[in-house]
């Protein structure tokens, strides 16, 4: 740290994304990339065209896209938010609707075990972080968010959660929406389309409802950077602010043209959501052959552990056989994985190299 | 506002992009673009197979683009800092660098008339702003930056300054950075291919040097969102830590790959500034024979003043002749506005339709 930096900032710990060894070429289950590239209405909304275009700034209000997506999603445009991927989301959301420094007393709920982004927020921000542990099946208790007192503050969920893929149903979020009118309550879609029920049909109920979802995952664009949120047209506008304070052109002019080219091929998205849950439960099945405990998971990932070798080993030798897959050194999941669903191919190859490590044990 | 936002951000007043209207179509000379499109390798490197990678997550550490960086400017890796625009640099370094909220007395320096994001990041993060008025000839007096007193904080400088154009020498800078040990000196290099000189050179010797830049202007890519800084290692490292607090994917993989390209097509790029800069001249002194006062510009536009009309009259009969200028309606500059510099056949137009404004007043 230079003795420039701000001295509220330090300690600060960051973000650690999944890694990208360059060393060889590796079968990625990582980073709940798709095994699919974009739709080909994509490929061709990226072309030269856009390319020249790229010397003008792009719509700071992405009106076209947000058009798109409100048509796609049966809301309004107001009701839609952008943002340069859903960590950009999540980032306005903790700073607008949990924020305010330590001496307003502002706090924001989410499990133990989630996403490992909502904690670097909270220290960010300088948010007091709530964490309250999972049950003992990894399951979430909505019981535990219904009880938290009448205080401001945000509760965040991820539904389907990381790294473990379990759900929580409609019912029991707006259990959660009901108890907590005061505090923003947001849901995190970012695998909401492998399985999961969306929130989205509650906005119009619930004022306190911040839904998040992303076009990195079903929609296989991870390095186009495209965030989205739902919500009543009163929270949209605070988020606008936030972005409107910061960057207002943060969508580049080829993620917006992608965008909406991406929406415009449907089938081809909920193709590859189907052809992705059939290779899970293909997975799934070949992995408790193995030996496996394997959590039921409604996201393009896996969560599940060995019998009789620790996580960090079961990560360590596919790694070292050209397979990467998702270790977090954490206490009550050290002995989990979280491997991304790959092509039927490649996971095929898994499981064979599992095979293999299982022999030579 | 919503009951739910940060009351601490209550009346955040957000930054107000150059408008886009859609009613018909203009001549934009009002956001400072590059009128020429992006360099051939550009539009050749924005391909299908950049489309269908991505599927993947870009390089968080830009690691490729970082390397063509440092070598083109003769620095090393760890001295350059990539993110999504030079909006987002400047974010991150009032939040680094002169935040810390209002308990801690930080503060930021910088002109009263200059690039108007500055004033809403110093509202957004609670940091005290000290604007320093221009001259009466709307030069930046560097002796007004030398007695600041020893407290910590930022100063924030674009040079050249927006919207005047006006520069101030490396000379004049290294006598700041001098003078302010203890605060970092952050200069705005936006414009700064169109004829200013850089600060650049000057981080090797100055741990409190700060240079931002982007490839919005003099590369044509302001819809791709790439800005860069360079500065010591130390400073970098608390950019970094910042970036990974919030959205370390923030770069697309088009625009990684389109900012490898443009710094490998180097004289198309220098071929365009002196287009522009010509085209400049020639459009300076058409003004001034219309009986303009033209300040004397080293960025991609002119700061101009009509005899006998107001800056927003020329403003809005510009408009309706379909040329798009920009104007501030601000104390001391209320009679000024700011022009692009497009193509040589745009200024030829804009002089054409100020020729008939004149006739018809």
């Amino acid at each position: 740290m230079s003795k420039f930096m701000n001295p509220a900032l330090s300690g600060l710990e960051t973000y650690t994304p999944g890694e990208q060894p360059q060393d060889m070429k590796y079968i990625k289950l990582n980073t709940n990339e798709s095994p699919y590239p974009p739709s080909p209405q994509v490929l061709a909304a990226v072309n030269a065209q856009e390319a020249a275009d790229l010397r003008l700034y792009s719509d700071p209000e992405s009106r076209a896209l947000k058009q798109a997506l409100a048509a796609r999603y049966g809301v309004e445009p107001e009701n839609v938010f952008l943002s340069n991927g859903s960590d950009d989301i999540l980032n306005f959301a903790f700073l607008a609707f949990a924020g305010g420094g330590p001496d307003t007393g502002r706090k924001a709920w989410f499990p133990d075990i989630t996403y490992g982004f909502y904690p670097v927020f909270t220290d960010l921000h300088h948010i007091v972080a709530m964490q309250i542990p999972l049950k003992d099946d990894f399951t979430i208790d909505p019981a535990d968010y219904c009880s938290l007192g009448a205080d401001g503050g945000m509760i965040c969920i991820a539904n389907p959660n990381a790294p473990t893929g379990l759900t929580l149903s409609l019912k029991q979020i707006e259990g959660i929406l009901k108890a907590n009118p005061d505090k923003v309550v947001l849901i995190d879609e970012a695998y909401v389309d492998f399985g999961a029920q969306s929130a989205l049909p509650l906005i119009r109920q619930y004022e306190n409802l911040l839904v998040v979802q992303t076009f990195s995952k079903s929609r296989s664009m991870a390095g186009a950077r495209l965030g989205f949120a739902f919500a009543q047209a009163a929270l949209i506008e605070d988020l606008e602010t936030i972005k409107f304070s910061t960057n207002p052109y943060n969508i580049n002019r080829l993620t917006n043209a992608a965008g909406i080219a991406a929406l415009a091929s449907d089938s081809y998205f909920s193709e590859n959501c189907s052809r992705i849950m059939e290779t899970r439960s293909w997975t799934k099945a070949a992995l408790e052959e193995l030996g496996f405990t394997v959590l039921p998971s409604a996201a393009n990932f896996l969560f599940a552990r060995a019998a009789g070798l620790s996580g960090m080993e079961v990560y360590r030798q596919l790694k070292a056989k050209g397979i990467l897959i998702r270790h977090f050194e954490k206490p009550r999941i050290a002995d989990f994985n979280r491997i991304t669903i790959g092509t039927r191919e490649e996971m095929e190859t898994l499981i064979e190299k599992i095979r293999e490590i299982i022999r030579e044990v």
